[in-house]
């Protein structure tokens, strides 16, 4: 039942370690519906503080990470991503970091968020969770007259109370239809997140080294001609061939032109599938949309196929302390 | 002179190895000014062709590469840039490439092409131009009233000569000011180009290896926030370490928004210095911009420094097949 997470309350502190908070009446929004689901909110000091485009200079940014690791929530949740914590990664106290999973937090973000938790599984091998910011999540209402969304908002819960356990889609017509149903892969990495920032981390130390695993993948207003770039560098880069699976989620926000002359993603995805006989499937709820699903990046996970729909179960191999906050 | 370039006509062969021509007016006007110049001029049979948002597809534009090899000219040089030639890295017939070049030919091209050069000076070792595109370089005109840039046309001229032997400019306010006049880099390799399609090429076996190189870079349409993304992942990469010099050419046809608060180029120019020991030069008179130099990538160069004027020297150092045809 929504408003009611057990006899102690669960609890979210809200930090903002990647670009300064533009809207303020969506971070209330969104502060105010965690508290309306029953969720203990704590906010961080820094929060809604500006350095230029960033919320605050580095050193600001990397103490809110500190205080975030210290706070004892539940789930530490990112106000809101556009780009900063590529800046930090190699001041980021990834001990704390740890020290604090290890305890039970979930650290909980999308888009610049994946190059944290990018750096977190190459450093720690810890396991983040790819999901909602609060601006974007929460925050939404107003003119728009958008609600937050049912399915990101229970995945959310579910995280809270330990319960989730995997997650379904169907693929689109493009999705990879294997003869016969089919498990892709068992107790493989989960790893990814947004393509242009994980991409940015090739070559450096905070690129998870990962074989055999599951690879999400989702954009934000990158025409499909820069999505195929990227992909082929991950290519070309003996990244993609070492999966067992690579799952795209939602490409959103770009333009097509003129030019491109029915050139479209659908041809990125055949463009891929040509050069690797890793699966590639397509339409995994996740990206800059509404309705998304959690994903624990760096835990181990199942990937099975049954015609157009996919499921994605990671329930089984989660540690405990990703579960229970002792 | 203009339009007397010796007993012999030097030649020019124009192809398309990128994106589909879009302004084909441009490319007449092109050709035309081409031929006003003094020069030969033979177009490729698949110049103007289409694929979706390619100049035909990627066995076209292969055909492509191979007849400008084998055409024996003493320029080839790409109708325009775009997006292409990422896709066709691997299934470039080097060895042909590296045969025309060891006859004499100089492959001269902008933007994309950096895909193209810094694959062959990655495969091969041999040197290739940046420089103009045809469309851009000597079509432009017409309702915008522009004429090709008279310091493009006398580079372009020089190389055809064998005359050129280096480029000077002035830095800008934010340049590499040593206390004394001094010698950046004595043969040192010139590599390079686009930042966004040389960063795409990283983990790759089409990103050159050089130590003690100079590294030049420019850009377009990348806001810097981009562009500090890219320079901070050649940071951590270790390429910008290893490197004599960095010199940045012309970033250009970026939007600046009310969330950057004073957040510009500038600042990812004293980032990256405070990363570096490495000399950052600044504005290179080289880009998306009319007036630019041409610059041979994978030559030794010397680059020294007077007050703010830079000095960048190849005529002592390129093999004699890049200055005369036989």
């Amino acid at each position: 039942m929504r408003g009611d997470n057990g006899p102690v309350k669960k609890s979210v502190y809200i930090y903002s370690p990647s670009g300064a908070v533009q809207d303020k009446v969506a971070f209330k929004r969104g502060v105010r519906r965690l508290t309306q689901l029953g969720y203990a909110v704590e906010v961080d000091a820094d929060a809604l503080t500006r350095f230029t485009r960033f919320a605050g200079d580095d050193d600001t940014r990397l103490r809110s990470i500190t205080r975030a690791c210290a706070s004892g929530a539940d789930v530490a949740l990112i106000s809101r991503g556009g780009y900063g914590l590529t800046r930090i990664l190699d001041r980021i106290a990834y001990a704390e970091v740890a020290h604090a999973i290890d305890g039970g937090m979930h650290f909980v973000g999308i888009s610049d968020f994946t190059a944290f938790q990018s750096a977190v599984l190459a450093q720690t091998g810890r396991c983040t969770w790819a999901g909602p910011a609060l601006c974007e999540g929460f925050g939404v209402g107003g003119a728009d007259g958008l609600v937050p969304d049912d399915i990101m908002e229970d995945c959310f819960q579910d995280l809270m109370l330990g319960q989730g356990e995997g997650a379904g889609w169907r693929q689109d017509a493009s999705g990879y239809l294997p003869a016969d149903d089919t498990a892709i892969a068992t107790d493989a990495i989960l790893w990814g997140g947004n393509l242009t920032v994980l991409t940015s981390l090739l070559g450096t130390p905070f690129f998870p080294q990962v074989d055999g695993g599951v690879l999400f993948l989702e954009d934000v207003g990158e025409h499909p001609y820069r999505v195929e770039r990227m992909l082929t560098q991950l290519l070309r880069a003996g990244v993609l061939g070492r999966q067992r699976a690579i799952v795209l989620g939602q490409f959103t926000g770009y333009r097509l032109v003129g030019h491109d002359r029915g050139f479209k993603m659908a041809r990125v995805v055949e463009w891929i599938r040509t050069h690797t006989t890793v699966p590639v499937l397509t339409n995994l709820p996740y990206g800059h949309v509404q309705t998304k699903v959690l994903l624990p990046v760096g835990a181990q996970v199942d990937l099975a196929l049954s015609g157009r729909d996919a499921m994605l179960f990671w329930g089984h191999a989660l540690p405990d302390a990703a579960h229970e906050h002792p």
